[in-house]
């Protein structure tokens, strides 16, 4: 590998930063398809550039997270966030699932966002409109208090935004019970199906009804805590999160 | 194990069967929690009653499907449905997933139904409301042409009620070239939060909003498929479907 840097007779710890902020850029247009992560069915649907993978997973906040324990693979539902080229988990540090994955172990985790029921003219091609991302890696224990807490204010605001601040800052206490893994965007994929159903070419003449139907998760009306003092109002910080909409 | 059949005299088989009867009919109120699905973390959100299980399992449609292929988990979205006591899944047979769960190694199928978020008065309690299913076990491939047409009548109907019975019939070479799986629902837990936020005792004073924001999957507006002759208005059986919520 060439480091222009080096060339240049620039010193060497700041020619591997450049080529590190080199790569960065060029991870941040595509990410390297590998034999895991390649989609092979219906290959169209593949997606590798970072602009698509970070768009869905910052539309979604629930992963789908897989690890394998005697053998046995598990998959737990967790919160998530990404910040710049990682995603963050966390949980108590108590979950057999942090401790797990906190000892360096393979881990995958998935990002599903379901945005329709797609209708076919025969079962055998209905469908669902959907986007997902799949990251496989090796997840890190975040130990670092600073980073912790900025994972941690990742998580909310990554909901809630503006939230944060308005809260009772997080004690140290509890940065210490809870378990923050990073997991980098390296071999990653997202997939993508959009649009009409494909029907075989003599069943578009049938006369039955296809099409989709969109599918969004939507707020409803916000449920006070019924310990909340009466003169405690909606903040507006919180009349964003009623145009949820991913 | 006592067959109540043997000792009046009933033939084998008979006896066989009516034991299976028993064990399915203790089984649907009750599943055994082992060392691998028992809920130890927050273990009050535990339920092992089959009545929750197939409730959260009939109201959701798309499960995360978790293997090990050379040591790396898997995570992948699908569509599934509840026949009895067992899920079925389906996909193509040229997929790299259904051919490595048809070889019968360990699977965890996962489903998660997001009901809300629980907005706290501290970063720590923030939370979200849920309803999650964790199945474990060995999937088999479904062979017979007969309960594989069965199970894609499931998987249709499980979305669109009535409507299998409206579409183009399905076809051997379908059949042939869909592989279905059935998980028999065995070692199985689920997991429920609800209710509104747990906050520190010495937090409630604070003049912070709490409480939950629901969310619900809800459909949009019908897209008819381009190709879709303008006399074929939208049928009885999809305007439930707008009803959608679940």
């Amino acid at each position: 590998m060439i480091i222009p840097g080096a060339q240049i007779g620039v010193p060497s710890r700041l020619a591997l930063a450049w080529e590190a902020k080199r790569i960065y850029a060029s991870r941040m247009s595509e990410f390297t398809p590998t034999a895991r992560t390649q989609v092979r069915r219906l290959a169209d649907r593949g997606h590798y550039d970072s602009e698509t993978v970070y768009r869905i997973l910052d539309a979604g906040f629930l992963c789908h997270v897989g690890f394998v324990v005697d053998g046995q693979p598990f998959v737990i539902p967790t919160g998530y966030a990404r910040v710049d080229d990682a995603v963050y988990i966390h949980g108590s540090a108590a979950s057999r699932m942090l401790r797990t994955l906190a000892g360096g172990v393979q881990v995958c985790v998935t990002v599903t966002l379901v945005d329709g029921f797609v209708l076919a003219r025969s079962a055998f091609h209905h469908s669902m409109n959907y986007r997902s991302v799949v990251i496989l890696g090796q997840a890190q224990e975040v130990k670092d208090l600073e980073e912790k807490s900025r994972a941690l204010k990742a998580f909310t605001e990554h909901i809630v935004r503006d939230r944060w601040d308005m809260l009772r800052p997080i004690r140290e206490s509890e940065l210490k019970q809870t378990t923050v893994l990073r997991l980098p965007l390296t071999e990653v994929s997202a997939k993508i199906r959009t649009g009409p159903p494909k029907d075989d070419a003599e069943d578009y003449s049938l006369p039955i009804w296809a099409g989709v139907l969109p599918l969004k998760l939507v707020p409803g009306e916000f449920v006070p805590d019924p310990k909340l003092p009466p003169d405690i109002g909606i903040p507006e910080h919180l009349k964003n999160l009623k145009n949820y909409s991913r």
